[in-house]
């Protein structure tokens, strides 16, 4: 049976997260399997790189699929597009090799994290970037940030509760750009990601940012391996998931 | 009786436009009037350059309001945006001179029209610009968009059914930035617009783009004088009022 690769932009405001739960109505997985029934009759199970959060945007989220069709990939992709919510699009669609998961097989993610530090709320960023109004310093977050690159076991950074079989990752990209006073983005690339990973590690960098907490301090969070040692999480609709590499 | 001039942001998709109307309960004006209210006790009159339409967006439209109060600009600022809903803020707020008139004082205005003109509908631009599927030439519609620059009879380009005193409108800036298949900005700036002149504009260009009107045939339009000689109105959503000048 064939399987195709989808890379995916949605904004996120308009889904309750990535998975298909009991009693939520849209989800981005669900919308995209209800495309699928319309487009060939067939229904089907749509498995992305990683869930997303509800509230999350996707640029380049990569999902797989199953299907028995005759479509090529890219009259699929019209098809799909034409029968999707306006808040999801298929940016691409290809065949996969036979049994391409886009979980299983994803090498590395890169997600953009975006903040909004001006004197003044911005009506016209709020639905993309976490408005944070006290100034941060924008210099001493991008120096905290280096003790996160590598691999480290970043227990303190994930949901509470969240049960995984480790929680070693290695992040290869850790970057600021932006300033005190305008737009700040994180740019964050690593092998996985636990639950609410990047939103905390952002969360306790932005307290950094505020000289709530010293910038030598990440490594010892890092050390506690509890989740109460690390900061707040940042809301989820700062966070866009930019790319999936295989 | 002091009045302040205030210059504001705001997010289009939330609201039914500039204007108060009776029966329609979320207009901008509407929105700071009320906040005035909340704030000082006070019901005022706040006259914006001009109105926007519904789903137009702004990141620098200037308002007047006379008002007998205390507070200095900056606390007046503080406690509307306050009050105000998320989707509008005041960015700036300062003492303008005795019988500062907004509308009537306002000598230029820039706007910035948005054209996502990608292969595939873009989701997170979906808000803020025009999604084109077929490829514009966009070096032509710059090209025809020349024959606006200067003063002009623009009857041609103004919505149906407006009365106005005269629709002679000079024109100092009309350009295009971006590129065929991707974003495609286009920004004009005038001493004064009529109803739907930016959008009609817009969408009579976007008809030269697709090659459906010979990029020399924008002078014969304004010659007609008549709305039917010229294009469709392109979307509000597109629209962004940057700026207005005194």
């Amino acid at each position: 049976m064939p399987t195709f690769r989808l890379t995916l932009e949605y904004d996120g405001r308009d889904f309750a997260g990535w998975q298909v739960q009991p009693g939520v109505t849209r989800t981005v997985q669900g919308a995209l399997e209800s495309a699928f029934e319309r487009v060939t009759g067939q229904r089907v199970r749509v498995i992305g790189s990683g869930r997303t959060d509800a509230g999350a945007h996707a640029e380049g989220q990569v999902a797989s699929v199953r299907l028995e069709t005759a479509l090529a990939p890219a009259a699929l992709q019209r098809a799909l597009n034409g029968v999707l919510p306006v808040a999801v699009a298929v940016r691409a669609a290809e065949l996969a090799p036979e049994g391409f998961d886009a979980r299983r097989a994803a090498r590395s993610k890169l997600y953009r994290y975006a903040i909004w530090n001006g004197p003044i709320r911005s009506p016209l960023r709020a639905a993309r970037a976490w408005d944070v109004r006290p100034p941060l310093d924008a210099a001493a977050m991008g120096r905290a940030a280096r003790a996160f690159l590598g691999t480290h076991d970043f227990a303190s950074f994930q949901a509470a509760g969240s049960a995984v079989r480790t929680t070693v990752r290695t992040l290869t990209r850790f970057e600021l750009e932006g300033c005190t006073r305008g737009e700040i983005f994180l740019w964050v690339e690593g092998d996985g990601f636990l639950r609410h990973m990047v939103r905390t590690l952002v969360g306790t960098l932005a307290e950094v940012g505020r000289g709530r907490r010293p910038e030598r301090a990440m490594a010892a969070i890092l050390a506690t391996r509890e989740r109460r040692s690390a900061g707040p999480t940042a809301p989820a609709g700062g966070l866009t998931l930019v790319r999936v590499d295989y």
